[in-house]
Order: C-alpha cells, then structure tokens, then sequence
C-alpha cells in the first residue's frame, strides 16, 4: 500500500505517467540502484540477519569490532634509503600511525641489487632499496619487531625480503614466533595487473605456497599473505570483478597450499585480504561486507574445523586511481569519503592517501594529513561506537547481496573453465579489466562522468602544491653501491657461494628448502640480487606481452560526433604524412604499472594512430633500437615511479647514436611539475598528467605533427 | 539464540567475565551507545518502517529524494561591499553553486546604517554592508532574482531587507510572486544564543508574525523563515537540546502567526528549518532524520489539511565550532565528515565550510574547496543514487527513535512550563546551552574529548594558510559614506519623512502595515538605518545581560589534580597580589557571538579568578570606563567579527586617557595571524586562538601578572 503510494508519488516528483517505471541507475558491476529499498527487497532476496563476529561475518568478522580493537592505521610508506625511512617511519609512529607497511623500491621487486645495469634508474624512487640483511637491520632500527606489526608489499622478490626480515628479526634477538605483520606475497595478482614479477607462474605458485607452509609452522602470529584485490581495482575493474579475481586468486593459494601437505585449518586462519576503497562510497561498504560473506560460504566445501579458518581479515587502502593531478586538494575530500567506506565496511587497517601522490611522493605534510584523516575519523565521529552500524540497512544489505550474487557467478565460471590460473594464462582475466579500463576513461574523456577540476568545474582558484619531497637519486644510489661493496668486502665469499648452490639445489629438487635455505644465505651477507639471480638460474625470468584492446574505447566514448571529427582529423593527416601517424608506446624502467599505456593505446588505435607496443622493463637503449626498426612519429614513454628523467635523458641519448631523433619524445604519467623543465630542456615535445582527456592528447599529438613534420613537406 | 552467542563472544573480546554486562558509550545528549544494534532493537521500540515522501517523513520530504532534485549548493557568503560580494558570488555561481546565502555586516543585523557612530569598526567586515536599495541592487547585479533562490540571514533589521529585496526585484521588473528563497527571521533563537536582535521580545514576535503573513499572501515560493538549531549548536548544545529548542521555537512562530488570523495551511508549507552539523556522524543524521518525523507528529493537534504544512524542509550548514585554527587542513575532513551527514540526513541545501574560517573569511582558494567538497559527493559517489540509504539500519533507525522520544520529552516540558517564550525570557534554556559548552571545553581542555591537532597528535608538520582574505576595511567605510551622503542628497526627504512616520505609526497602532510601510519607505530611498530607528522609537532597543555559568567547567575536568594544582597556583597569586587576580571580559563592537568570553568566565571563575563581564556591544569608551570603575588587572577582549585592530586601539586609547593604561589587554577568538605583529604592538599581552586551553590561558595570564605586577612590590 504504501510502496505503491511511493511508486506514484515518485512518478509525480520525476513527471512520469503512471505506467512508466521508475528509473535506476547502471553501475560498472551492472548492479542497478534504484530509488527505493526497503523491507520488501529484504523479503524477496531471502535476506538472514546476521551477527558482527559470527558466520558467515557479514558484519564484521569480531562481534565488538572497533570497540574491542581499532583498524590499524597503517600507512605504506618507503622513499630513498633504508635510514630515511627509517626515520620517517619513527616520525610517523610518533604521531598516531600504529602498524608499518613497507614501500621497497622497483628493483627490490624485481630481484635487482641496486648494482645492477638494469636498476640504476629506479633505486630509491618509489619505495626503499633494500639490498642485503644490513639495509634491513636499518630500516627497522629502533623499532622492536617482536612489538610492531610489519607488512611488507613484495611478490616476486618474496623469499630473500622474508629471509631478511627474519635475520633482521634474529639479530634484534627477537624470536620467530613473536613476529606479527604480513607479507603480500600475492603472486597470482601480479600476472594479472601489477607486473612485479620475476620467475614464471608455476616456480612462483611454488613459493607461495612454501613461504605459506613455512610461516604456518614457525610465525603463528604471521600473515603468510595479503591476497589483493586493490591492484585489480587501481587497473580499472569494477568491484565485482576484483572482489570475484580476489576470492578466485585465494582458492588458486588454499589449492597450492595444500597440495604442500598443509591442512586447511594449519594456514588458513592466516590468510589475509587487501582491498581497493573507490569512490562509490556503499558499492565500496557492500563489497567489504559482501567479501566476508562470501569467503566463509566458499571455505564450506575445505570442511575446516577452526571457524577462523573462514574468517576474512582485511587491509584496505584508499584508491590511488581516484586522486587527481588537478587541484589536488580536493583529493582531502575523496580520501576522507573512501576511508569512511573502509571503516563502515569493518576492515581492520587502512592505508589513506595523501593528496599529492597523483604528483608525488607524500611529502611529511601531506603524509601527516592522510594520517589525520584517519586519527579524526576516529577519535573525533561516532563512527567506532558500535559494530557494523548499517547493518539493516535495506540498501545496503541489498547491495551486498547483489555483490555477493554476481561475485559467485564469475568465481563459479572461473572454476568452470579451469580456474583462475587458466583465467590469467588465457589472457581472458587481463582483458576483462583492460576493457573496463578503456570504457571508464572514454565516460570520463567524453564528460559521461564528472571529475570535479579535472573534466568540470576546473579550478579558478589553483594552488601549487608545494612541500614536494625530492629524493636525491644519485646520493642514494652511490651510497647503496658503496654498501654493497662494504658488505662484500667483509662478508666470507665461499660461505655466500655454498648458500647460492643450496638455494639453486632447492629450487630444482627440494622446495621444502627454499625459505630455510635463502634465509640461511641472507644471514651469511648474501645480497637479495645474488638470491633472485640463483633462482632465475633454475626457473628463468618471465617475459610478459603487452597488448591493448581495441574499440572498447569509442565503443564507450558517448558523443560519436566529437569522435568523428578527430578520426576525420587523423585520416586527413595520414593523407599529408603519407601513412597513419605512428606513435610507439614505452615503458621503461622496472616499473610494470601498465593500465595507463593500455589506455592510451587503445584509444589512440581507436582514433585511427598506428600504435605499437614496446615490451615492459625495457631498458633505454632496447626502446631506441624498437624505434629505428618501427620508425614511428613519436615514441610516448609512460612513466609512473619517478625514474623519467634519467630514463628520457638516456633514451634521447640512444635515439642521437642511432640518428633518429627526429622521432619525438612525449612523456605521460606522474610527473611532478618541478620536473617539466628538464624534460622540455631535453626535447621532450608534450607531457601529459593524470587526468588528461585521450582525445586532448590525440589533437596535441596531430599539432605536434603538423608544426614539425609537414613544414618543409608542404 | 544468535544474540546470546554474540554476547558471549563480545564479553570475550572484551575480557570481560560471563556475568559483567556489555559496556555502552554516552553522549552528550546522555543516549547510550550500545555495541551492537539488531532486528531486537526495532522490535522493542516498536519500529514501523515508512517511506520517502510519505508521513511521518523520516525518510525524507520527497520520495525521489536528490534522484528527483540534488540538494542546492547554497554557500553562505557576503563581505566587505556589494560590488565585491556581488562579483564574488557570480564567481561561485559559475563555479556550481546553486543558490546565494547572503552574509550581511554586524551594522546591518543590528539595524545600523554605516555612518552609525557605534558601526563603523565592524563595517564590511563579517558580511557584506547594505545601507539602503541601491546597495542592495548592486548586491545582485546581473543575478535574475525571479530564477536565483535566495537566503538572507537576517533577522534584527528583517523589515528593511526583506524591504529593499523586494524593491530590488521590483526595479529588476521581477514579480513578487516569482521570488524564491529564505529570509531567516528566526528572532527566537537570537534571544538564546546569537544576539544579534534590535528591539525587545514582544514586538519582535509580532514583526515575525507579520512577515509570514505578508509572504504568506504575496510570495507563495517563498520561505517566510528558516527556524534554526545551528547557532543553538554553535553555542555549544547538544543535538537533542538543539532539535528540542528549535522545534520549539517553531511552535511558538506557528501559534504568532495563527495570532495574526492566518490558517494554519496559509503558511506552514514555507516554513524551513536549518540545522548544524558537527562530528557525531550518525547522531547527525538520526537528528535530521528525527527531526522530519517530530515536526509531523507535533503538527497533528494543527489539523492541516495540506500534507506540505507536515513536512520539515531543513538547511544544513557544516559546524564552524568544530573547525580548528591548529593544522587547518584537518578541517576539510572535518568538513567532508559533517557534509556527508547532512546528505544522508536528507538535507534540501547545503553550506559547508571553509577550513580556514577559525582563522578569517574564507579565501577563493578554500571557498573553492568547500563549495567542491559537495560538488565531489554529488558528482563521483553513489549517495545521491537512492533514498535515505540508510534507513532500516538497526543502529540508524534506534539512534533515531531515541533523538525523537529525548526531543519530545524537552518540548513537552517546555510547552508544560509556559512555552519557549517562557524558557528564553526566565534564562532556563540559556543556562542549559551554557552548561553544555563550558562542559565541552572541560572535556577538551582535559583531554577526555580529543581534537587532532589541537590537544593531541600536534602537528610537526604544519603547513601555514595562506591565499588570506583581507578587506580594506577604511576603504569600504568611506566608500559607504560617500553613497549614503549620495543617496540622501538626491531623494525627496519629504516623501522619507512621511514614510517615516507611516512606520511608527504602524509599529503603535497598525502591525499589518509593518511591511508594506517599510517596503515604501525603502522604495524612496530611506536607509535600512532611518526604517530601523524609526521602529526603535516606538518598540525601544533590546538590553541583554551576560551571565556566566559556575562550577560546570570544573566538574567536567576529569584530572582534579591538574585543577588544584592551579587554583593553588591562583590562591598564591592572590595572597602576593593582596587580593584575586581580576579580569574584565568584554565583548566590543556589535558582534554578539558570546559562547566563547561566557565559556573563558566560566574557566577561569572556577580557577579563583574575579571575573566581570562587560555589556554586549560595548563601546571601546564604554568598557574602558568600567575598567576603570571595576579596576581590574586584565581586559580580557573576546573578537570573532574582524574588528579586533581598530576596537583594540580605541580601547588603549580610551584606558590611556583614563590614566588607566596599566591595565593589561588580552585577546581572545578569531584574530588571523597577520594581525598579531600590530596587535602586540598596540601593547596586547597576549592572543588565545580557538582551540587554546582554559587552564594553559589562566596560567599565561598568571604568568603576565608575575611579570609586570609583582616585580615593583616584591
């Protein structure tokens, strides 16, 4: 009676007849939200009220949630040296932060000392360089591990940074069992979207799952893992989709554990998750929610006995993807609406942005303002008094379970068709979200979706951000080679070579060995590039293909008259340069975020560009040799870690021996603008930042085309 | 079954032994916060769901809520002069603002023309300055006044600005009936909290009355009042205190004007409420939420035959209490917080602040922030996506059954005490507001309340506001002057002094000529200033008197200790200046904003001090000869206006020809830090920011007494 007065009242409000039906509005998980929920939609989805703390935990996985215990604010953190950030990690703690999570730098990730050709660029840039037990022992000094709680983000190089982490441990004389933290040591996730790997999926499934036997029988307080959700969502999928990836990437791990002759109660009580907080503040709230639910419903079939064993744990940060380069205060504003998401979803730590980092590294202001973020939310809101306060929520208890409904349905298909190893070697997973990616950019290229100073509303009123933290690359890569040398200097070298022959020998025929045996090498003062190199030796490095969709881009892009006169403006300079525009696109560096040159590359083929593709982790002088083969118009290097400059200078210079710098160089990512000079002083002809519409860029590209490559031809 | 588990569970969690009962956190509103809310709860108190756009409207007026029509972007903003105000809203407008809210100057609320002799230091400085039609016209120069929904915070001087808004729409060629918008004329709460009225009770009841009757019959879009809670939240009240008073107080307009002969459908749809909104997310949004719900229930005994004269339609604005001048970029989380709450409350227009208005008026830099704040909820969440999100929540629904029943018993009270009118005029209501905001600062000042950034978690990194607004205020003074001198020069004074008398004539005999006379005499150009004087022949100007509350702050200091370590500190100080260390606290100018000299009374009585306080809207010749009558060691001189320099000066020099000049000045409230150099040189002995502690205050103070009164003696 009453809904149906609802119904005409609404169709009066929105000037509709009385047989037209209400309107909803689609979402990107094709979860419609209507304008009204109430207890009818409880009734016909079969709703279960539930408990905070108990199955299947929907409302939290305590039943006093933040009453009992606090989220841990736990900001990711790492810049330059182990001794800088071990400074500002005690700075930090001083000041509210209660749990460290380690940012290392590029080549840590990737297994290379410091010392090594291909890393030069990149020490220090996006996070510590770790290169051997010592710089750990730094990094943590004056911090008592058998006390602080330590994540630590590393994948590919995962056994030698637990090794160190270990021995750093030891030599604090704090013993394993009293370790607490997490290590992401997510590998499935890297293939998929993130690319910081280093050995192909089956050697690295197999550390995984050792890394979990391991921390399962020795760090009981230890999280073996972070399975991670929140790179899927930073590379654009909808929410459905990384929480589905996520959830099918933890079965991929509870298998492979295992299969190590584990049972399900001995590990996965120490299983832990990692999510993405955007901006859709109850999508993000239903899917933490939804999350739980559906992690307890999928452990049912492993029969555990442990009921922590289906608890979901998670860590969540605010989305990096949402901040913008343009009038980046309003990036307060978003942080503070995603971290309320986080909270009312009832994670138990969370990293929050700080407002610069489309530009930057957090500089200490920013930093302590994305701290504060959460210290206001806490201490000054009501938002910790009870437990799971939107529980009953016909909304919100809907949207979770509409969530929860079309998760299932892709993590059953995935299992369908082979699991979810199959989903990523198959290519299907990647490109589900590389599509996504796509479509999301041309809604916001084409004005479909608002980004308040970005694509509306642009500032009148800018402010430079200033405070902006400068790392000196070259100090700290000279102090890092130094270290190394010292470390060799001192430390005894037939030692070191036995260690490398057993962690060789483990990796060939005694898996069982590989924590043991590089931790054993750690402690000998082996470095954590002679540890990966000794396992490259057995498993090989694996080399990924990069490749763009096409036309899901224009498929998107709502205003088809606007794109048709770009493409006719293509085709008219095709007609003057004698062929299409030819654009190259590069990563270079150890940096494998790739979502923005897929992006860029799907919509620039869209618009009528002959695009090609170099190969990721490409060193400067192989990108050159690409363009002499190619010979495009314009090379465009992404650059998201901050190693652009060295990484153009060094491209120019290769470009220059080979005579082909008359090919020009375009650079696009974060790039502070403190660093626009230089570039244009070595001749970079554009930079484009976050935030840039596709089809701007494509119209600077055709200008830069007609000023310097039609001049003397027409 | 579940629930009993859940109890079991938690007293684990807790520690607690099986018999110990769950422990609940109080509010100031005394609601107790329990751990966990479900389906339980609604049952015991009877919950009976209902819907947006339906009675009791809880869930909100409107049942498309913001799917039909987003709330308006309604900044409240106006300084210096019209011409500049004018430009600036233009600006905002162009800029996604929806609406204008226009701040007028202290001169103008308190029915002062710029000339006026008590004036002249507060002119242009906290609004915009309008002495007469032709201000008012440049006021909304090139803004259509029959399309731009208005608001006018006025309410001492409302008869001569709603006048001179209507004949500014007439002179557009605007009709009456076209115009949209708020007048505030809620004059109950200024006698409560804000001061900032002209004439005593009665008469100004019956301006009110008139004023709905008049819009009631000639401007059917527009809302005759905005009944307000912000200035009773500002004061320091809590939110079951605030929705109490000012539903109240909404009584007591709808029984004035059924006074004037009018039905109780005549006007009741174009009343409009307006409320604050502080940190308590929730307790916030359960406010809003009880607020629709009780103003239905409290209309039944009126017998409306129209639904509209039923439902509440509120205004919100973001809390200015809780902004902190100490790392002020905190504020825009605070900010975002509390504008969230308004949404999900069900808000029809929105103000948020800027983050540095502890500090001044708001720049375009952070006026553009604030105004971005709600386009960024708006334009990149889903909370706009359906209706009251959050209704059916256990937590939110019993949160907001409580706020109702606590509201309801206040208002039953009152109305069984002789009515709000009764409560004002015997100070009950007042003392309670009081109470409440030295128990605050108690709370605060003792650390029991936490402010990031304030008492807790100081910032090491702080970041000064820069992008400071500062107004000329001479420039503005002369430039008024001059077009009043203008405006006089040119009308026919006959036709004033006719009008003139019309007015008095009206405000003896003839009240429902009150706002047609006014309208004329605008029409002929006489100044806000004549209209007002003309009404204080006949009604007299209202005389306050400043109590303050004792002992309330020093029962909420939970560290006695701390406490009698400073009284000691204040009784030794007495016996070695041979009687108590004195303070004088005046308020200077025409600025009534009080909570905070009463608060610092309130501290510093309890601490031993003798404490006298000046009369609101002292003269500087005033307060210097109570100075001198009173013979006080310290003035204490409370400014949140912007007229601190010039009042200051005129207070040294009024002490210095008085002989008095060993008095030492002190400075209290909102004093941006670029005053301080000429403040300090005016011989201030020192300025206390927002957010300083009573008990660091009271020991500066004792620290100047030892430095300039003991020396010579001792």
């Amino acid at each position: 009676m009453s809904r149906s007065h609802h119904q005409k009242l609404s169709q009066q409000e929105l000037k509709l007849s009385s047989s037209e039906p209400l309107p909803t509005r689609s979402s990107p998980e094709e979860i419609d939200y209507k304008i009204l929920y109430s207890q009818e939609d409880l009734s016909e989805q079969g709703f279960t009220p539930s408990f905070p703390g108990l199955p299947p935990y929907t409302r939290g996985p305590k039943a006093t949630m933040y009453r009992g215990k606090p989220w841990t604010i736990r900001q990711y953190a790492g810049f330059s040296s182990a001794a800088q950030s071990n400074a500002f990690y005690k700075q930090n703690l001083a000041q509210g932060q209660r749990g460290l999570s380690v940012a290392f730098d590029l080549p840590t990730h990737r297994g290379y000392d410091s010392s090594h050709p291909r890393a030069q660029a990149d020490v220090g840039k996006a996070g510590v360089a770790i290169d051997h037990i010592e710089d750990m022992k730094i990094l943590f000094d004056g911090i008592d591990l058998s006390q602080m709680s330590v994540s630590m983000t590393m994948n590919g190089a995962v056994l030698p940074i637990l090794g160190c982490y270990i021995v750093a441990a030891e030599e604090q004389g704090v013993q394993l069992k009293d370790l607490r933290g997490t290590l992401q040591n997510d590998i499935l996730k890297e293939y998929l979207v993130r690319n910081t790997f280093i050995y192909p999926p089956e050697p690295s499934m197999e550390i995984v799952a050792q890394i979990i036997k391991y921390t399962s029988q020795h760090m009981p307080q230890y999280n073996s893992i972070s399975i991670s959700g929140y790179h899927i969502q930073e590379a654009g999928a909808d929410r459905v989709t990384e929480l589905a990836y996520t959830l099918a990437n933890g079965l991929e791990y509870i298998d492979a554990a295992l299969g190590t002759g584990l049972a399900i109660d001995d590990f996965a009580p120490r299983l832990s998750f990692f999510f993405g907080i955007g901006m859709n503040f109850f999508m993000e709230i239903a899917k933490l929610r939804a999350a739980r639910r559906l992690w307890h419903d999928l452990m049912i079939p492993y029969q555990p006995k442990n009921p922590k064993s289906s608890v979901l744990r998670m860590h969540c940060q605010t989305s990096g993807y949402s901040l913008c380069a343009q009038d980046s205060y309003n990036n307060i504003v978003r942080t503070t609406i995603e971290a309320m998401s986080g909270i009312l979803g009832g994670t138990q730590s969370l990293h929050t942005n700080a407002f610069d980092e489309a530009i930057s590294l957090p500089s200490p202001f920013s930093a302590q303002l994305a701290r504060n973020t959460q210290l206001i939310l806490h201490h000054e809101t009501d938002l910790t008094h009870c437990a799971d306060p939107l529980g009953g929520s016909y909304f919100v208890e809907s949207l979770t379970a509409s969530i929860y409904d079309k998760a299932l349905a892709v993590i059953t298909q995935i299992r369908n068709q082979g699991g979810m190893m199959q989903a990523i070697s198959s290519g299907r997973a990647k490109a589900k979200i590389e599509q996504a990616a796509a479509q999301k950019q041309a809604r916001l290229d084409s004005g479909e979706d608002i980004l308040v100073g970005v694509n509306r509303y642009q500032s009148q009123n800018s402010k430079p951000v200033d405070h902006i933290l400068k790392v000196d690359h070259q100090q700290i890569l000279e102090q890092q080679l130094s270290s190394l040398k010292a470390l060799k200097a001192k430390r005894n070298q037939a030692r070191v070579d036995e260690c490398l022959q057993r962690i060789r020998h483990g990796a060939k025929h005694q898996p069982d060995d590989l924590v043991e045996s590089v931790t054993e090498a750690i402690r000998c003062r082996t470095t954590l590039g002679e540890c990966s190199l000794a396992l490259e030796d057995v498993y090989g490095r694996y080399e990924p293909v990069i490749q763009a969709t096409s036309s899901t881009y224009s498929k998107s892009y709502v205003n088809r008259d606007e794109l048709d006169e770009l493409i006719t403006r293509v085709d008219r300079m095709s007609d003057r340069l004698g062929r299409r525009p030819r654009i190259l696109l590069v990563k270079l560096g150890q940096d494998g975020h790739d979502r923005g040159i897929k992006v860029v590359a799907s919509g620039l083929a869209d618009f009528g560009f002959d695009v090609d593709m170099g190969a990721l982790f490409a060193k400067p002088e192989e990108a050159a040799k690409q363009a002499v083969e190619n010979d495009p118009h314009i090379i465009g290097v992404s650059s998201q870690a901050g190693g652009h400059t060295q990484l153009v200078t060094d491209l120019k210079r290769c470009l220059q021996k080979q005579q082909a710098d008359h090919i020009h160089i375009i650079v696009g990512g974060v790039v502070p603008d403190q660093d626009h000079p230089e570039l244009i002083a070595l001749g970079c002809k554009a930079i484009f930042g976050p935030g840039t519409s596709l089809v701007d860029c494509a119209y600077d590209l055709l200008d830069i085309l007609e000023t310097h490559n039609l001049t003397s031809t027409e």
